[in-house]
């Protein structure tokens, strides 16, 4: 895989769109060290990086996870299951620990949204999975009871273009001022 | 402000650091259409968009949202506060309701990564702010109540050099195979 020609930020951003189909072709290791790269540099809240992260690459282990994961549709050469790492919340009050724990997960989204944003400058794709058996990937993947799963992101080479979603008229989502 | 020489994507993701000081610069209008672009073409579980966002531009309505909210530190150009749009959510059960809100605040997290993002390959920066007054917020901005704000995002020129965070040993947070 050619790391020649990253597009710039700005089209990168603009232009990702959800990938969940993937042709057979595997991902190289110095694209999954790129991806996690950028993943990691995301924000972390007090840079508490309550956050963990599994990559599951090999054929067998991918159908292990889809099987648990009904919402990844397509075949992806690899999977990043994205976790709240509860062992970097601290003690509190259970209202303070559930505010951080709340905090830590949208680290997480955002970490997992670079691992999109990276994937897609490199000519890859996939998408951000909500629907999966969290008990049955802590088995799985053999995760402490304090790491949960929050989101399964298949990824891989896209199958087919991407298409644009469709989105709602910004005047609707955003409004300018007080 | 020049949009000519847009960094790489891959060397954004990498090089992005909170940046919680502001020179006293305003962010112009075409800078502001930028950002918001990025924005709302972030993921959205099942495409419902369930996020509306309030841009705060002039300088008495930024120290408004600064009283309101004691993690922002410096004088911002501009805040973007960032909310969960309830009434998109859909009715349900109250567990079915609760996780769709869930999963809709991941992707205004994703969102406002995308901000930021655009932000730094613009040649500003900001940081993501979990700590404010909900419910004053919501008055200031005149919120309706399914309206919930969850991040607020001060944005503006940085008044030094960004400064990378140090981040724990990739091998404490990642994990190759099952």
């Amino acid at each position: 895989m050619s790391h020649d020609h990253v597009p710039d930020a700005l089209t990168v951003l603009r232009t990702r769109s959800a990938v969940r189909d993937f042709a057979p072709v595997p991902v190289d290791d110095r694209t999954v060290d790129l991806l996690v790269e950028a993943m990691l540099a995301a924000p972390s809240a007090s840079n508490r990086q309550a956050w963990r992260f599994v990559v599951v690459r090999t054929h067998d282990s991918v159908r292990a996870v889809r099987a648990l994961a009904p919402g990844v549709l397509g075949v992806p050469a690899l999977v990043m299951v994205a976790c709240v790492d509860g062992g970097r919340i601290g003690v509190g009050s259970a209202p303070a620990a559930q505010r951080v724990t709340d905090v830590a997960r949208l680290c997480v989204a955002m970490a997992v949204e670079n691992l999109l944003l990276a994937a897609h400058a490199l000519g890859l794709g996939g998408c951000p999975v909500s629907s999966f058996h969290t008990g049955g990937l802590r088995v799985l993947l053999d995760l402490p009871p304090e790491v949960t799963p929050q989101l399964v992101v298949p990824l891989g080479r896209p199958a087919r273009p991407l298409r644009k979603s469709v989105r709602r008229d910004p005047d609707e989502v955003i409004r300018y001022g007080l």
